[in-house]
This record gives C-alpha cells, structure tokens and sequence, in this order.
C-alpha cells in the first residue's frame, strides 16, 4: 500500500482524486531486526510502512514491554519525541524486511502550514494514534487475555504466522506458558 | 481566553494575524456542578473553556476516577465519543460557573475540509491531548504521588483553591489521609 491509497481510503473528499503528496518522500528497504528510532534518539521521522512489519517496545523498570505492531499500510514514529524533540523512550525495530516511505520532520511541518491535505492527513493519523492509545489502555483494564489474543489475531491475521509466541505474550503482558494455554483452548 | 487568543498563541504562523474562525462558536454559560456530557451520551460537540475548570470522569469496576481537570484556555470534550460516535464512557462536570464557547462536531468536520487554520487547530489539540494522555500513564507508572501533587499545583496553581482536596486525592489516585499527609509534609 502506497500513502495515496491510504489518503483515499481514510480521508474524506479524497477518494476519488488524483494525489500529489504535498511533501518529499524517500524509498528506503529495512531488514528484518533493524533498529530504525533507537531509546534516546530524537525522531525526527515519519515512516509509513508500505510492506512488512514492525515492532514498538519500551523499557520500564529495567524491563522491556512491547507496546505496538505496525503492519503494512500504517504510518509509525516515536511520535512523543517528534512532538516534543525530547529522547525517544521507545525503541521501533522491523520484524520483517521492511519497504519503508520516509518523511522529514521539518518537510512535514512545512506542509502543515501550506498544504490542507497534509494538515488533514496529520489530523487524521494523530487521531487514530489517540483512539488505539485509549483502547489498548482500556482493553488491559477490562478484556481477559485470551479476548486480547482473539483481537490481536483478528487485527492482524499474520502476526502469528511471523512473530514469535514470546513476543506475543510480552505484547498481552503474560507468560509465554499463559499463551500457550489459551492458544490450545482455543484450537480445541 | 477567546479561541482567536488560543491559536495566536499556539499555531505557528498565525501570532500576528487577524483571525477570523472558520466554524461558527456560541457561547454558552454552565452553572457550577453541572453536567456537560454525560456517560453513554454521543458526544457532538468540541468546547472551549473561555473561563471556569471542569472535570472529567470515568467508571471502572463501578468505581468513579477522575482523570483529568481542564482550566480556561483549553478545548475538552469527551474526545472519544466525538471521534468514534460511540456512547461516552467519561463525563464532562463544571467545577466551577464556567463560560464556554461551542463548537458543533459536523461545523467542525466542514471547516476541516476547507481551511487550513480549521486543520492545523484540531492537529495541535489531538497531538496536545495524545502527549498529555502519554505523560499522565508514564507519570502514574514511574512517579510517586508527592511529586505528582506537586506538578498539578505547578501546573494549576489555582486548582487547590477551587477543588475540593477529596477531588485531588482521587485524581492522584491516593486515599485522602494519604494527600493530607503530603500536604502536611510540604508545608513544613
């Protein structure tokens, strides 16, 4: 997926026009197991993902917690550092090899203040961002793991298929031995 | 506050204009302890808070926390319902008399689409709510409740005043004697 056909598909009075990104992209390929926004970097990059995929991990108390997928067709950052141009406290890493769109910050804000569709497209994504952050916060206070693992499944069908099971508990917050369980009720 | 003062001062680019707002506001006068939107409410609309404090809540496990207080000069709205035209899971109280200019959701998403202020304002107040959805999680996982009491006066100085200290202890998420005991503490 490229970021014309998102903007059709997400954003209203787009559907059907023809697209010039009122911003510079750059094509860069990423392996799998690449470090692309390491802790204490500061962002200065938006990526969209146009193939692969890629994990958001966090260190708290010495430990790390893997917070977020991105899949293809999604947009990524360690978006509290490109806000705030403090140190990431997050680490994004690609899972696959990766075929990566990339934005500089400042052509992103330059776009803002002439471009409706780029202020609209960034409205857009800062919104998703702010919805996903509230429900995950919401799902580990109300879902049961095993309804967490169903959805994750659902959202993403080939996660499974390419991220390890211990990565996947790290993610629900359980035990490996916990997953293991809920994935044998479950195929039973 | 008015919204003109609001984005002058935060939008880039528009400190030195003449503004004129892309989206028709009413002004609206709440009485202290009234409700502006309730749980399982749809929300429509997007309020800026002229003059006044107001609280927001939410339920969990049949318990009510307060998670967030907004002062004059800030948008709220219960930013969930809004976008996702679900039933609201907060509610949105005064604390205070509170004047308050309104704007409507569908007035809103018409002035997205065709101005560039309309856009850059809702980017700046989703990425300002997103970092400060952000900061309040990482604030609660990594911060004692002293320093968090402290950083609320710091940032609302006339909160103390004006909430009862009831209301504060459920924000920090502490039992009252507790806050009273850091009180105490830092007046010494």
């Amino acid at each position: 997926m490229t970021i014309e056909d998102y903007i059709r598909q997400n954003i209203t009075h787009y559907a059907h026009e023809d697209i010039v990104l009122p911003f510079k992209i750059e094509l860069i390929s990423f392996p799998k197991d690449d470090i692309i926004t390491d802790y204490g970097q500061i962002e200065d990059k938006v990526y969209f993902l146009n193939q692969g995929l890629v994990q958001i991990t966090i260190l708290r108390n010495e430990e790390e917690k893997i917070v977020e997928f991105f899949k293809s067709g999604e947009f990524f950052s360690s978006y509290t550092s490109l806000l705030t141009q403090h140190p990431s406290d997050i680490q994004v890493v690609t899972l696959t090899n990766c075929n990566v769109s990339v934005i500089k910050r400042q052509d992103l804000l330059d776009a803002y203040s002439k471009s409706i569709l780029a202020s609209n497209l960034g409205l857009y994504v800062t919104q998703k961002l702010y919805l996903s952050r509230i429900q995950r916060e919401k799902d580990f206070l109300t879902k049961p793991a095993d309804v967490r693992y169903k959805e994750l499944v659902l959202r993403n069908p080939e996660l499974t298929k390419l991220v390890s099971m211990n990565k996947i508990a790290k993610y629900l917050g359980i035990q490996p031995e916990s997953l293991s369980r809920i994935r044998k009720f479950l195929d039973s």
